[in-house]
Order: C-alpha cells, then structure tokens, then sequence
C-alpha cells in the first residue's frame, strides 16, 4: 500500500493569508490535535519578519512546542538566510524556501532576481550543511507560481525545469512545484512533474503545494500521485492563500484530500473521523472566517471502511 | 484533440432538488444562454409526474422551446415507460432512465425491483424502437448509485457490471454510471469504468454523471477521462441533487469542469467567458441559492488561451 505524506500547511498558509492574528493557545491546540489525528507533518509558520506578517510573529514558540509532539515533524517557511538562522536557532526539523519561477514575482515578493535566489539558496545551503547532523533540517525549495503567475501570466517550462536543477546543484535536499496562484491543470501537472522529475531526479520531487482557486486542487493532486508525487501540502478547511498574489485563496482542503486518499486506497495514517473535528478549533478562534471543504459537511459515506492507520 | 461532450443537467438535477420552482421564462433563459455559450446538450426537465416534482411540470414546453435552437441536443429523463411515452410526444431527441444499482434505493424511488426495471427498460427500448427513425430519441440508462447508497452503503461492483449487461441486452443504446450519492473516489471510478467497458463494449459506456458532494467531482471526472469517457453531465453553479439520497447535494459545477477541460487541451466547443455570464440568469430567478463553484469567482488565469471553438 502507498504511503501519502501530508502536510499541514494551514497555519502558515493559511493565517498568513487572513489579516486577524489567531491566538498562540488557539494554534497550538490546532497544531496538537492534527497531530493526534495522525497528521504526520506540520508547517506551523514563517519567519518572514513580524513588521510584515505579524500573525507569523510566534513562529519560533510553535516550534518549541511542536516538537513536543512525538513523531510529528515540524516545517516552517523561511524567506531568506536570516530567516534560515532563526529557523535552525529555533529547532525547525524542515525549512522551505519559495523560489518564484516568475522573476516579476520573485522582485515583488522578495525582491531578488533569479540569480540573487539561486545565490541565497546556496548560502542557506551551506549554512545547513554546517549543523551538527543530529540537529540539521532538511532544506527544501518551493518552486512557486510554478504553473503560472497573476503578474507575468503563463509560466515557461523550460525556465522552470532548469530553475529546478539550479535549486538542486545550490544545495537543496529536493524541490516541490507551487502552485501559488491556483493556474494549474491536471495535464500540466502530469507534464510539469514528469520533466522535473527526469531532469533533476525522480527521489529530489516529491512535494505538490496546490492551491484550488479554481475548484481543480483534487484533480491536480491525483495528477501528482500518478505521477509518482507521494507528499501533498494542504490546509485543513482550504484557509490560505499568497498575499501578494490577488485571487490565489485557498490551499486544498486537508479533510477533502485525506478522504480521496483514503477511500482510493492510500494510506494517509489520518483517522478522518477524529480529523472532521479540529476544524471546530478554527471555526472557534477565527469566527466569520470562510471554511471551505465538502467532507466536513456531507460526512463519511455509509459503510465507509478507512485504511487502518 | 479529443472532443468532449458536456451535457448540462442543472435545469433537471439542479432544479429538482430545491423547493422553489423556477419560472418557465427563467429555465428558458438560462437554456437559450447556455446553449449561446456553446453547450451542446441539455437536458431540460424530466417527466416525472407533476404531484411528485412540480418544479417539472413545464418539461414538455422546455422541449419544444429548446428544439428551436440550432445545433442543442435536447434530453430528458424519463421514471418509466410513461414517461418515455410523453417525452416522444414532447418530441424530446435524448431520453434517460435511471436505474438503480442498490436495490433498496431502487425499491424506495420507484418501487420497482431489479427485474421489474430490466422489464421496463425493454418495454421502453420497444417503444423507441417502433419509431419512426427520424424521430427516434437516443435512450440511454444511467446506473444511479452506482459507486455507492446512502441506505445500502457501498455497491458491489459485480451487480454494476451484470445490470450494466442488462440494461444494454434489453434495448439501451448506452449506458452511463452515476455517482448518485457522492461517494465515488478516482480509483473506483477508473475500475468501474473500465470493468463495465469490457463487458458491453467500450463504445457503449461514454457517460459520468458526477456530483462534487465530497469536493472529490473533479479528480473523478479526471480519472474518468483517463479511461475513455467522453461526455460529463454537470450543472452550472453545482445546482443539484437528488431529493431521495440525502447529503447527495451539487453536480460538477459546469463552470469548473469546462475551465478543467479547456485548461488541459481538450474541446469542448463552450465560451467559457460566455458561460460565466449564464449564472447571474440563476441567481437572479434564484435568489439567496446557494451556487458552487471557483472559477466565477476567480476567473480566468491571466493569458490563459482558450481552444478555438
């Protein structure tokens, strides 16, 4: 049976996405009790600096607290080699790093070219490589608006398989394809992923972030999984979304992609059931805010049998 | 490039799931654009008796208004041979049966057993045989809750596959397989459909009806292409239902599944600027329905090229 390894990425993706700032207790409880569903992985915030998101500002109590949390290991986002110090300082297991495919993307959101990102990616690189081995996360380089962009439009492939290999030979672990704008489509994304996968390596590929702006997220997903994609981002209720990509909301649904998973066969390690029910702990927290996902509201079917954990 | 053939069933399955009827100007509006937009079939009500679903009533005058538009493919379902009686008389060119693959589910909508729904399936094929050939109506049977029942849970698939065999040795032209209930996963989808295929041939299995109940629609309809099909029945704005499989709310959503199609290379001969503009014919006869679907809200990627119609 095939292993899926999700992970949570909605509090990152998904606070950073909406202006309140969730409560520290509030995102531990979510924190812990996805991980007691059986989530194996977390993303549990970013050290882009608090001026900009402040709802990121306790990223480094999270991990703290996270990695409490037995065999649950902890992701965080870094914008940048300072970001990489404070995540290593603070205990981080995983570090990924966005590299925006779009260079107009790229300067506006962090404003660096390509060159300037390969050139960090290779500090970060170097940096991690110094760690002790006991305690050195694994880097990897989010490859965003991967299959196109909100500013410059359509993405090249080629740019984006070449990027790829330039992310691997700085020093990334593996890469994982973004799609940060919700653009993509199951063809592209059986495409996309096959040319990556022949020109870095298939084992240096194996992360979909996928966004489901345009109702399409699950489909892109199996897209992925039949082409030999074994770890998917999402976000429980479909918070999320890229601040400075206009109309890009929503990661896909955590409860919606572990029932697809489950009921094709998959084996996720989630128990669905106790799943359905940490989404009252944001509904709770952030009460107003949009939750998206169908599962949660129509149940599991009659007889569903789920694949033993 | 592979055509696929949309068929839009929110005048009958969206419509007959709500309460509220829909006025016959509306319905003829929302028809007339649809069919602007370059959908090539609707099916535009059912002749179920009125008692039972009023919201129906005015089938046969969406029949004969919706034979006035060049090059739209006019379909109807049909409960039973009187049924198949009035929608010939009504002129209707597509007619479908549903037909039950949970007994029990059958029992309650239409009290009639297996055997009893293969009689009447012949006893409806003899009818349509006995026109004459220019006025003929194509009969195809739909395998409800094929992928599962709300009250029987899962279906055994060896039943799908003799019913399916049935249905076509008593007369059907074709056969389709609908997920009723939601509860159908892409892994299910691809075995049923190509279990089914080989034993009726594949030239007579070439429709999915599919709702979006567990946010799974897409990647089912996903899976279902790559295995041969080539029509989807959805619903603009995901209307739809059925009022006897409770929690079996929302077709596709039209919307999303042509922006998925499009997306991806195939033809499916619809504007699909054009087709955005329909749904505000709904929500206007329709007001404070809930109405699905992303791509409305989202809208179109930036250059996003659509194949020439």
């Amino acid at each position: 049976m095939t292993r899926i390894h999700i992970s949570e990425v909605g509090p990152r993706d998904g606070l950073q996405s909406i202006d309140r700032v969730m409560p520290l207790e509030a995102k531990k409880a979510w924190i812990a009790a996805e991980a007691a569903a059986g989530v194996p992985e977390i993303e549990v915030g970013s050290f882009v600096p608090p001026s900009l998101l402040p709802q990121m500002a306790d990223t480094a109590e999270l991990i703290a607290f996270a990695k409490g949390i037995e065999g649950l290991s902890v992701a965080v986002l870094i914008p940048n080699l300072k970001g990489a110090e404070r995540a290593i300082a603070a205990g981080a297991e995983k570090m990924s790093i966005p590299f925006s495919m779009s260079e107009t993307h790229s300067l506006k959101n962090v404003r660096k070219d390509h060159a300037a990102m390969v050139a960090e990616i290779r500090a970060i690189a170097e940096l991690v490589a110094a760690q002790p081995a006991e305690t050195r996360p694994h880097f990897e380089v989010g490859l965003a608006t991967a299959f196109g962009c909100t500013i410059e439009g359509p993405v090249n492939e080629d740019n984006v398989v070449r990027l790829a290999a330039a992310a691997i030979e700085a020093g990334a672990v593996e890469v994982g394809l973004s799609d940060t704008t919700g653009y993509a489509n199951p063809a592209q994304v059986k495409r996309l992923v096959r040319r990556v996968k022949a020109e870095i390596g298939a084992d240096k590929l194996n992360t979909l972030h996928l966004h489901n702006t345009r109702g399409v997220g699950l489909a892109n997903a199996l897209a992925g999984l039949e082409e030999g994609i074994t770890t998917l981002d999402s976000s429980l209720g479909g918070l999320g979304g890229c601040p400075f990509a206009p109309g890009a909301s929503g990661n896909i649904v955590t409860e919606d992609l572990v029932f697809m998973l489950e009921a094709m066969g998959y084996e996720t390690g989630i128990d669905l059931e106790k799943l359905l029910k940490v989404r009252s702990i944001i509904a709770e927290a952030l009460p107003g805010e949009p939750l998206y996902g169908f599962t949660p509201d129509a149940g599991l079917p009659l007889g569903f049998a789920q694949v033993a954990a």
